[in-house]
């Protein structure tokens, strides 16, 4: 269906209050979806059930009969195609290792908090993608010369600030070689809260762009402007600007929080000594070339050690540093700075939707 | 090693204060633990990486090397044993369809809020455990006399309420016959997330008892004193009252949310028309003899069809009715009872901890 007005149903975009606390709608968002807990960046590969989730709508009921389920491609292209998952299955495959951030990651810090997702800062995980380039198939279709993009329809259904809706994206024509429509994840079929039978996967871009439960694609000769891409996943100061869309993930590193946990507060506790401090780095703009930790609370940087891609363009690099503790308090702080020279800041500009967030981590320590 | 003192490194258990929003603290705790999305409950067994988690201090690097990890059985016993993987897998292994739900599922509702693990309503799940009975196993090694509990460590640490230890709870002997040492979790490995290698499944109670990354099981001569037995996981009104132990899990049925939903709000859209209502009942005293459905915020109720529990005993049971929608708003609730005559409350009783809350649901459709 397209998309249509349904007004009066939830509330309008809001920004809260000075001092407001989280509210139960932004909790229920927070208690359904879930991020990766910090101590699983220690897998290169995130297992199933600890990759960040996030589902707009409700994980919807996909048909797991292999001979009734269809992608369907249309629009501009020379020949509509209808795939079946045993067609898509049977095409020649590829595996990217891709790390995938939530747009909306480190959202709930910003001040003032824009109300969604509530994410603090573990909107990410790391997967093994299996399935067909997209070029692939849309060569094999015959792309008309007038088709500009591709649009990506999910079957996940909902209502968002007014307007009744698929989930629904799009991407400029050529896409990239890397795009794949992917049936597989970490080896076995993606998960229900991961899209299955098939999810649109674009390495090196936000979340949103990778369309989970995907059922149509179409081929269109104008800009889409569906409210995902021309309302929602921009970067704007107020909700009337048009904005600059959210495409491709900001370097972030996150350090593995040493020792062990306070229950309520995630307070770290390590003994004095030697602690190796460990963590993964990322950016979606190019390798990770540095990363840069403070353990005095942003005083004092100094260069941890960098692990190299090992032929994962499109995935997370491990780093790591070494730190004597002393008794006391401290406050760790990890950097990441990309090839491109796109680097962290100490303080996060703020925008309307909070996207694209990536100010640095801070750990609390406490050395007894 | 044993509990100790770490004190001033995480705060007091405190109550919100009246109107006080979620903090930063109970949000970081919703990020990284998560509840199951409720149109979930359409799946009898609850995928992996669905069902809810709650990990009181960091997943453990758990050993995957079979011939190393060991886990423990010590203290009042004939012959105390150390079991490998292999040994445990020998083992004549059994598997129970088990419903297990956190003790502190809904405190986020309560008024005034304990500050913890902010769970509304949606910390629940259902999985097929496989595993060795625990009878069997202390039956090998011989239980003295005098043993009155057995008392299982886990391999997560960490400090709560300036106590730090292992996570560690016990159960009176003997024990049940249908208490597991699990090393299978719906056919495969336990995820990291649910203990693996190893975790208690104690079927009809609350999750505390399914001690995760099992390591050791010691027989003691008198009750186990530790927090999470004597100090945590009791109902009481305050803080200095010892308070009676959380156990068996309290009556509650779940609707899926019809329609779809709003993003920010989860408020539910229908069409008018007939609209088949479905979920799922649970309870730790015996089957669901009635689920009870109101329509209108609770002025009429109307019994629900419930399926039997179908060679399932300590698993959920499907329940459904129809219901024809008119166009407005609307308030559903769904309540259940079990065969020990235990049913769900309108208005939830406090305790200090938020623990087993069963106010029955509500879910607000609008029709359109």
């Amino acid at each position: 269906m397209e998309e249509r007005p349904l007004t009066g149903i939830g509330p309008p975009g809001r920004i809260a209050a000075p001092g407001e606390g989280i509210g139960h709608d932004e909790l229920a968002l927070a208690a359904r979806n879930h991020g990766l807990p910090l101590e699983a960046m220690r897998y290169e590969v995130t297992p199933a059930g600890l990759h960040y989730v996030l589902v707009h709508y409700d994980i919807p009921e996909t048909a797991p009969d292999p001979d009734t389920w269809r992608l369907t491609l249309r629009g501009r292209l020379g020949t509509p195609l209808e795939l079946g998952l045993r067609d898509l299955r049977a095409l020649p495959s590829v595996t990217h290792r891709v790390t995938m951030e939530c747009a909306g990651n480190g959202r709930a810090r910003l001040s003032p908090r824009p109300v969604s997702q509530p994410w603090l800062v573990e909107a990410v995980g790391t997967a093994e993608w299996t399935g067909v380039p997209l070029r692939a198939v849309l060569a094999e279709a015959g792309v008309a010369p007038d088709a500009v993009e591709a649009v990506f329809t999910g079957a996940d259904h909902g209502v968002e600030r007014g307007v009744e809706q698929d989930y629904r994206r799009s991407l400029p024509l050529p896409v990239g070689e890397d795009v794949l429509l992917a049936h597989t994840m970490n080896g076995g079929p993606l998960p229900p809260q991961h899209g299955h039978p098939l999810r649109l996967v674009v390495p090196g871009w936000y979340g949103m762009a990778h369309v989970k439960w995907l059922r149509d694609i179409e081929l269109v000769d104008t800009a889409f402007g569906g409210y995902q891409q021309a309302t929602a996943y921009r970067y704007k100061q107020s909700a009337e600007e048009p904005g600059e869309p959210v495409t491709r993930i900001a370097p972030r590193a996150l350090l593995i929080p040493p020792g062990f946990p306070d229950f309520m507060s995630r307070t770290r506790v390590v003994r004095p000594g030697p602690v190796r401090l460990a963590g993964r780095a990322w950016s979606g703009y190019g390798p990770v070339v540095r990363v840069e930790l403070s353990t005095d609370g942003g005083n004092g940087w100094a260069d941890a050690e960098v692990l190299p891609q090992g032929g994962h363009p499109y995935a997370w690099q491990g780093w790591h540093a070494d730190w004597t503790a002393l008794p006391g308090s401290h406050t760790l702080l990890v950097r990441a700075t990309d090839a491109s020279g796109r680097t962290q800041p100490l303080e996060q500009p703020w925008n309307r939707g909070g996207f694209g967030n990536n100010q640095v981590q801070a750990v609390s320590v406490v050395c007894r």
